[in-house]
């Protein structure tokens, strides 16, 4: 699927991967993890691309997690036999994920008592289950304390021969809206702690064996020993942005894409420029508490290694397909119209979902799930 | 390309579209611009779709606005003779133009000189030419004071003859941050007046036949006469949406989109559902100046014409996959797991973009341009 592309030859809005950095990141967490011997099942929402999945197989990774049932179908098609649909299970659904679990190793993600039953009574193979525990975050999962919820849950969960109880998933996104890195530890920790704390709970029940599997990037790189946990689900360590720069989880020379923008206008009162590049490709994500928002920064080079990122060369609006740059009075200068520059997303996994395909700095393009696929409604 | 879909089995997130609605949206503004004698280039962007163009035909537009080259293409192939792409030319597309303009009637944006040199160095049918103009937006064009500027540029388009000056344009889109219906019709006359005057000042320097075009939703929606323009281009009109209806521009059984979402879980304590349906379907727009954001309001219904809009019943939080829904205590009753809720996006346009097809109230499958199209990289 590869085709030679000079990246000075883009035209329209490109996602440019630094793709050794990305297996640099990738090695690092893949190491990490084998030596304190937690098992990585990365989340390839990140990428959604089989080609990049080969990279993943290439560090010994088998096991992998996902957040939709036709990110799963893609993944499956393309042979990975052990796969976690990291979302709680949407029961409409159900038909697919009963063919699926045929074909591959299914883990599942409940924390309601009718999800449960309708797995029970209409998935014909064996799948694995997750409860989804809420440590902070407060968007999905039982609230870590209830721990008489999750004991009937389980009570549930043992009817159905079908489902075999693995144990206790978090998703500590409370770190993404840390204010540090020590902020990051800190949530990552008492993330931790509190799914421990449960755990403990439930043996105290007689309910033992369950699992804890946690997941956040910022967690899993800030962390040096990773805690008390069996297996993480990171992603977006693979290619950072913005906001992992902004957290202090990276550095700028380990952010491994930035999407490639054609300088379409420039204003030297406002020393702004406009780009064809807008909220269709970068997504409306901001850096937290920004003010005014601040939609991604800018770079001239496609290169991480030479990125010194100025704050103050950053996208300031974004409509359907125009951005409005801020730049600096020596950026300014170098803005030549018909020039690309180079916007680092705030959030990589959103932007890579919208561009749908990669183009790497040595000119290779690399294809995703999106690329040519049916948008489905049924 | 019709389907017959019962919108109660829909399984993952889809725009449900009130035809009847959308066309009634239709009619009136068609109907606006007929009375006042002003040409009606209405902007695709909002639909993309050839089927919805189809519509726009029957009411009797014969020309049309988009927002990239691409959009154009696609528009072209179905049929569309009188195509202006209102975007600052990207003159890295500078021979997908080329070749446009010898099968269309192809209108384009400059503010910059060194896009009208590339045009009337390469372009080889005769194209129209408007000039951009910033009447308040700051986002792209001249200043409307600017009158010396917009004269070089004037002086520079007559030197190529392929490039046919037609007039002015602006995008008034500041109207889209008024606080009120009034103020909205105040910027909108602002704007119109800005446009004239310096048509004036270009008319005292020799420079006539220049026409004036503008386009903003909630301008043309709220101005009873229209103003003293040639051609107006609005789009979002057709749909409207949660911003238009915070901004006082449509009513609530006006709007004729919605996202039906599959609910996947409640937490009574906090009177929250997690639904299927996140940044990557409803985009992370937010209602203007909202704290904390609003991503978009919930209804139990598809049907906008039993709408009763209660801000209380919000989208708080977007994810990649997932959304997170504040209820008031009796819609969180009605919320049932594996039941479909319906959201009515912030921005309609993103929406539709994103999500890439309609499903009518009928059950009618309505086609994008998005359903799959390659992603472009080139």
């Amino acid at each position: 699927m590869n085709k030679n592309i000079n990246i000075d030859t883009v035209k329209t809005p490109t996602i440019i991967l630094n793709d050794e950095q990305a297996k640099k990141n990738l090695h690092r967490m893949a190491d990490k993890a084998v030596s304190k011997n937690i098992r990585f099942r990365p989340h390839f929402k990140t990428h959604q691309s089989a080609e990049i999945g080969e990279w993943f197989r290439d560090v010994g990774v088998s096991e992998i997690t996902v957040s939709s049932v036709s990110m799963a179908e893609f993944f499956a098609d393309n042979g990975w036999k052990d796969i976690l649909i990291a979302f709680p299970v949407n029961i409409r659904e159900i038909e697919s994920i009963r063919t699926l679990a045929e074909r591959t190793h299914l883990g599942l993600l409940v924390d309601m008592e009718e999800s449960i039953k309708r797995l029970g009574e209409e998935i014909t193979n064996e799948i694995d289950i997750w409860i989804k525990i809420d440590t902070g975050m407060r968007r999905a999962g039982v609230w870590w304390e209830n721990d008489v919820v999750v004991g009937k849950l389980i009570k549930l969960i043992d009817q159905f021969p079908e489902l075999r109880l693995r144990g206790l998933l978090t998703h500590a996104g409370q770190t993404y809206h840390a204010s540090s890195g020590n902020e990051v530890l800190d949530l990552y920790q008492k993330s931790n702690f509190r799914m421990n704390q449960l755990r403990d709970h439930l043996v105290e029940k007689g309910i033992r064996n369950l699992e804890v599997s946690v997941g956040d990037t910022p967690g899993c790189c800030l962390s040096d020993d990773l805690g008390l946990v069996d297996e993480i689900r990171p992603g977006n360590f693979l290619f950072f942005d913005a906001m992992m720069l902004q957290l202090g989880v990276c550095r700028p020379d380990e952010i491994a894409v930035c999407v490639a923008c054609p300088i379409v206008s420039s204003y030297e009162r406002r020393q702004e420029i406009v780009i064809y590049g807008g909220a269709v490709h970068l997504s409306k994500e901001t850096i937290e508490n920004s003010t005014p928002p601040v939609y991604g920064y800018a770079a001239f080079s496609p290169d991480s290694a030479t990125w010194e990122i100025n704050p103050a060369n950053y996208v300031r609006s974004l409509s359907q397909e125009h951005g409005v740059v801020r730049l600096c009075e020596d950026e300014f200068k170098k803005a030549r119209i018909g020039d690309l520059i180079y916007i680092i997303p705030v959030h990589s996994c959103l932007a890579a979902e919208a561009l749908g395909k990669y183009v790497t700095l040595g000119g290779d393009m690399i294809k995703t799930r999106m690329e040519g696929v049916e948008k489905q409604v049924s």
